[in-house]
């Protein structure tokens, strides 16, 4: 086995990190942590400590760690044919059986999948196939994409603009000019506390309505959200946002994609985040909980209604000019299928909801009545946790004293990965979906303990 | 096991494929193929046909099918560890331990390696690095990127821009404003057949010389090229033609960045075609041969010169805001490892050379004759055999008379896959790295039948 050091050694002089300081990295400033192994819910790192990952990852791996069916599913791919390619009409046993499951489970109107390999290239091929759409239907005008602020679709140039958070942004010249950024759904920003959630959701209309105004309905192709918003701050949506919504979309023939990269496939106590708030998206992105991230694996759910204009499009101009090399690799598609199996039988949709509001009130119980806690939120197994300094103004924290990432740090000394969030002081947890009640109880002791060392009781 | 007829019914109705004509399939009109398995440089379909891959998937299984040591070693990842992310400096032995042995094969001044998923994410990555580089250089109007007709460099938004080949373009609403297109290096398609091959090397540098005279040198951020073309025609550069074109791009201070995703690895007979050609770059982009497609992953390798500018960028701004979940995924990584490895042992580099050049002269013997043979190219395991309907002339074909696609037909009733490549009669050869000399010699002889039975002799 490889010295710990000479890794070290390796990692500093030769790996280039994703969201890392660079600088620092490098001159060996901050820690580095080497993983070694998981199960459940816990992964070990090279220094034989055993942490409880509160965040699955990046809130992907969805059936927990160690799973064996899922290693040996792709072990056997990987023995038979690690790989063939899926153009001009090319498949495997596994893309094909995984095609059919993931139509099974989608809402009543999708029709097809792509497959990508991420959740960015899956909506990268999403604003593809929208302006390939509006071609076909002969309106070249109808092509500006409406993002929410604080939403979060990938870190591409145009997966970056869709996503409205600043670190995304700023230094690569995002967002490009054809992607508008409305406000997002979050009750506990709203713009005036004395707002009622339904005034809210109002005023989520009007702007966007405004918008549309604004820009012209005829240069606006589609919408893309999250069905409950993820990397922005883990915030469900306010009561009848989406119903208020959708009806002002339709009425200007703007498609509605749903990034359901962190929702689909259970995180919210229901298979997909559409069902669970009564959403008809046109295009549905999926990856993260599809594999649970033992294989990369994405996809792109488009409805009967896309999927027929995208057929006529062949018809016209012939076969579609977009691929990737390993679109629908049949590793990840092997992992997804055992995957999705797993997700079945250790009824982990149904576990995600249970324990997942268990979770939400043991928090609100240990913490609700903290004195910097602005809001305690979640669905299913999504969660956050919300700081302010003062709680009656909601006057938040000056973001230099980092209070997010101190709590983040206290309770990684206490044995949890919780993730602080971007544009704010919020701790997120988005545990794997197998959690136990007594699991969802140790991060919220040890949340309540690392809450009152940093902040005091 | 799953009928044949039910996979091809749920493959109908569930399957959005990469590259096809959708229509055609949905409707069950074109033919559908289910690969089985592989072994060595053959294929298997689930009809029992066994197939000579002489394109190796998408000139990407270099190592060939059916290698156990790259399964085996997928497997152990995946029962140890399928997944940690490589955020804020995480990082796994087997992430770790790549990242240094593709330094270790990269040319001396490159420096770290960013991973990714496929050709395309690691493109796009490249643009968002060169614009973030020259933020940070402070010339905020330094942005535009020059790629070459005819160049592949992936098939998303900005990497479809890059992609100079009208098929990517078309109904996409691309390229992007911010990418200009330059001359193909395609000898064989010079403007003006009196041309000699040093003439249109400066012809291509002085058409670059304009380009960046019309728009301004300090507009122009990079370069982007493969440094012999795969999807534009598989065309290894004219004599002299990087030598000519890299101290423009020196003199104007333009990033060069060689796309090594085909011939990264050892496809033209060397580790990479930088060195190959004498490429000095700034940025390599690696895909395909890092794993011969045994799981998805790619590269940016990064030189000292542009590392010290982003170790300044987080050093003033803060963590770089670029991640993909699965960026440096362990089983990628375990594949890779596995696969640069056997690529060492079975000493394919050195292979690909010897059997290449055996293979372009016996297929030069076989048809070079041919009046409708206008060019016969090759470099290591990269061959392109384009037809002319008059070959004094260089006369191309009408393309509805659809040549290229025709011979690739007979070519598959011959055993043989190959690709048409598109914008052109171009049957191009790229096959695994392990071809024997007689399996060279079974496709030159596969190739012949099928031009003469669709050409006559
Ligand atoms: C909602 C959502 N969409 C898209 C993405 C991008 O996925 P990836 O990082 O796999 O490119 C993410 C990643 O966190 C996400 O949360
Ligand atoms: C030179 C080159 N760059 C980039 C790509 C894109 O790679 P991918 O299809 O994995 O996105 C390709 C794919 O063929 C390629 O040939």
């Amino acid at each position: 086995m490889l010295r710990n050091d000479q890794l070290d050694q390796w990692d500093r002089e030769n790996f280039f990190h994703p969201s890392t300081h660079l600088a620092q990295h490098a001159r060996g400033e901050a820690h580095s942590r080497i993983i070694e192994t998981g199960s459940g819910v816990h992964i070990e790192d090279r220094d034989g400590n055993r942490l409880l990952d509160a965040f699955a990852g990046l809130y992907c791996v969805n059936v927990g760690y160690g799973r064996q069916e899922i290693a040996e599913a792709i072990a056997e791919q990987a023995r038979k044919l690690a790989y063939y390619h899926a153009y001009v009409g090319h498949g495997t046993e596994a893309s094909i059986t995984l095609s059919k499951m993931i139509l099974d489970r989608a809402p009543d109107n999708m029709s097809k999948v792509y497959f990508g390999l991420g959740g960015s290239d899956a909506n990268e091929t999403n604003i593809k196939l929208v302006w390939y759409y509006n071609n076909i239907l002969g309106r070249p005008e109808k092509k500006k994409i409406i993002s929410r602020w604080r939403g979060y679709h990938g870190s591409g140039l145009m997966t970056g603009s869709l996503t409205g958070l600043e670190l995304f942004h700023k230094k690569f010249d995002l967002p490009f000019d054809n992607v508008l950024h409305t406000e997002a759904p979050y009750y506990f920003r709203r713009p005036d506390l004395a707002m009622s959630e339904a005034d809210f959701v109002s005023h989520c209309v009007a702007e966007l309505e405004a918008m549309i105004e604004r820009e012209g309905a005829d240069t606006i192709a589609a919408f893309i959200g999250e069905p409950a918003m993820g990397t922005g701050g883990l915030v469900p949506p306010p009561k009848g946002y989406w119903q208020a919504i959708q009806p002002v979309l339709k009425k200007h023939d703007i498609l509605l994609i749903a990034d359901e990269v962190v929702t689909g496939f259970g995180r919210l106590g229901s298979m997909f985040g559409s069902e669970h708030y009564g959403i008809e998206a046109d295009i549905i992105t999926i990856a993260k909980g599809l594999t649970s991230a033992y294989a990369p694996l994405s996809g792109s759910i488009v409805s009967n209604k896309v999927w027929d204009v995208l057929m006529k499009g062949t018809d016209e101009t012939g076969p579609i000019g977009h691929g990737w090399t390993y679109s629908a690799h049949p590793i990840g598609a092997a992992a997804a299928i055992a995957n999705l199996k797993l997700v079945d039988e250790l009824n982990l949709v149904e576990n995600a909801g249970v324990v997942g509001s268990h979770f939400t009130s043991a928090m609100r119980d240990a913490l609700g009545d903290h004195p910097n806690v602005g809001e305690i939120r979640g669905e299913g197994l999504l969660m956050a946790v919300e700081f302010v300094e003062d709680r009656e103004t909601r006057r938040f924290f000056d973001p230099s004293k980092k209070i997010g990432p101190t709590i983040a740090g206290e309770l990684l000394k206490n044995g949890v990965i919780a993730r602080a969030m971007p544009q704010g002081d919020i701790i997120g947890f988005a545990p794997p979906l197998c959690l136990t009640g007594d699991e969802a109880q140790q991060i919220v002791d040890a949340m309540t303990k690392s809450v009152e060392s940093v902040l005091g009781r």
